[in-house]
């Protein structure tokens, strides 16, 4: 089973059918420069360990997954377009490459990242394969996005005068990994609640690394502007927390994602794949520099 | 059966969904800035009517049908919001009052825009009352927003250096016209294809005497920016057909609207909404200066 190649597949599959010959050229451009190459495809792959870990092991068994998979990517992709808008962040570097604005234009890629929402929900329909499922997969996907507890509700924390920064982070980075999690066995039609945890966990694990990585690291190394969370007064647990007191954290949370992977036949594959993200996220200069 | 009370308590549903107390303020009154009060509801309308046509009697019969108006006039105001965001149409001024950017800053605009995409799948998917209708109806409404042929490739048309005027018109305008007559055919398990053309006609006609009022109005009747086609260098009917020429055209299609009514029990009320909503879209000024 190639989970990457699910993944790659199911959003080429999403884009096709965004285009069809008939879309306007510098949109789905602006598409798949958001798109492709993927990053790590955190979140994708997490839905579909889980779904492995809730009993598929055939391309049929994971179709659903497989388009919750692709879904969760799209709102992630498309968030990251709008979170780098002059209005925002106004990043003008993505993944080593100019950010969607700075390619194609503000307009593009706010209609990209609007159509990419759209995609989301229409892949998720279109793939399913499993009617009785689509309600709950739909409900799962869409609360991980929208208010009160989703991406745009976490980048709308940043608008208020306060602003509680757990809240802001299991909004802005967890609630897509938990959703990732949950929609994995939903789409198995097992039950989501002993897979919340560990979402929760490895979600506010990242956002930490993502913390202490935009402390730390150097422009070139991130493929994106550093020190944006300080140019942007915005909530960083390096500032809370201090590098150490962050680094401990990230540790702790890493542990617990783990211990809280449910008994399971799959259980220790994602164990694996929970220790393996770790290692990646973790920069490895700043290990040096802790030792 | 008070079908305007159906769409304002749908969407109160859906904003206290997003609310729940726990989302962030500004963002909340931002979304309800956009919704409330609305305009004419024509789309949600629309929909509502072709339920009733095929079969809607009780509010049971109605719900799926609702959802999915709800569901067409967040995806219509979010479109509004960012169509008024400074890098398209700069508009200031929506229904009469300052638009979502102006009143609270872009990035809240661009996110409340973002919200209510994602709560128009959320309160499709949570209200529909139908799980066998929800893929049906989740097509056509992503349709009708996504590329190719949903709004957001219509804004994108304009990005592009040759725009074709229907096919604009049609992604624009004209989609959602569509979405919402088979939308609500489809909610009540009956066949959609019969109810595309008098969506399609409605939409262009609808899409025309925006151009028309666009062309002749003063800003404070229509309570947003005139003039803005030639402003922004836009493709607009009166441009191409003359102001005489668009006014027939129009004419026509509201003709071809009431006839492309299929035979249903509803068809005479649906063909008087039609020729009613005809009347409140062309401006009285323009037809006493023609007259």
């Amino acid at each position: 089973m190639d989970t990457d190649a699910f993944i790659e597949r199911a959003l080429e599959r999403a884009v096709c059918a965004a285009d069809r010959g008939a879309a306007p050229p510098k949109l789905i451009a602006a598409i798949r420069h958001a798109l492709f190459p993927g990053g790590a495809r955190v979140r994708p792959q997490l839905c579909l360990a889980v779904a492995h870990a809730c009993g598929a092991r055939t391309d049929d068994d994971f179709q659903p997954a497989v388009a919750a998979a692709a879904a969760v990517e799209l709102l992630h992709c498309a968030s990251l377009i709008h979170d780098d808008l002059p209005c925002f962040d106004a990043a003008e570097l993505r993944r080593g490459k100019p950010s969607v604005h700075v390619a194609y234009g503000e307009a593009l890629a706010v209609l990209a990242g609007d159509a990419m929402i759209v995609m989301a929900f229409e892949t998720l329909s279109r793939d399913c394969a499993a009617p009785s499922r689509l309600g709950a997969l739909t409900a799962i996907i869409a609360g991980a996005v929208g208010p009160p507890f989703g991406i745009v509700a976490g980048q709308a924390w940043e608008s208020e005068p306060e602003i509680e920064l757990s809240r802001y982070h299991r909004s802005k980075t967890g609630a897509m990994f938990v959703a990732a999690a949950t929609a994995g066995a939903a789409a198995m039609g097992a039950d989501k609640t002993p897979w919340r945890a560990m979402g929760d966990r490895l979600g506010e694990a990242y956002q930490i690394a993502d913390d202490i990585r935009d402390f730390v690291m150097e422009e070139n190394a991130l493929g994106k502007p550093a020190g944006q969370d300080a140019a942007n007064a915005r909530p960083n647990a390096v500032d809370t927390l201090g590098l150490r007191g962050a680094f401990d954290q990230l540790n702790e949370l890493i542990r617990d994602a783990a211990d809280s992977v449910p008994d399971c036949a799959g259980a220790d594959n994602l164990r694996e794949l929970v220790y393996a993200q770790a290692r990646r996220l973790a920069p490895k200069d700043l290990i040096r520099s802790l030792a």
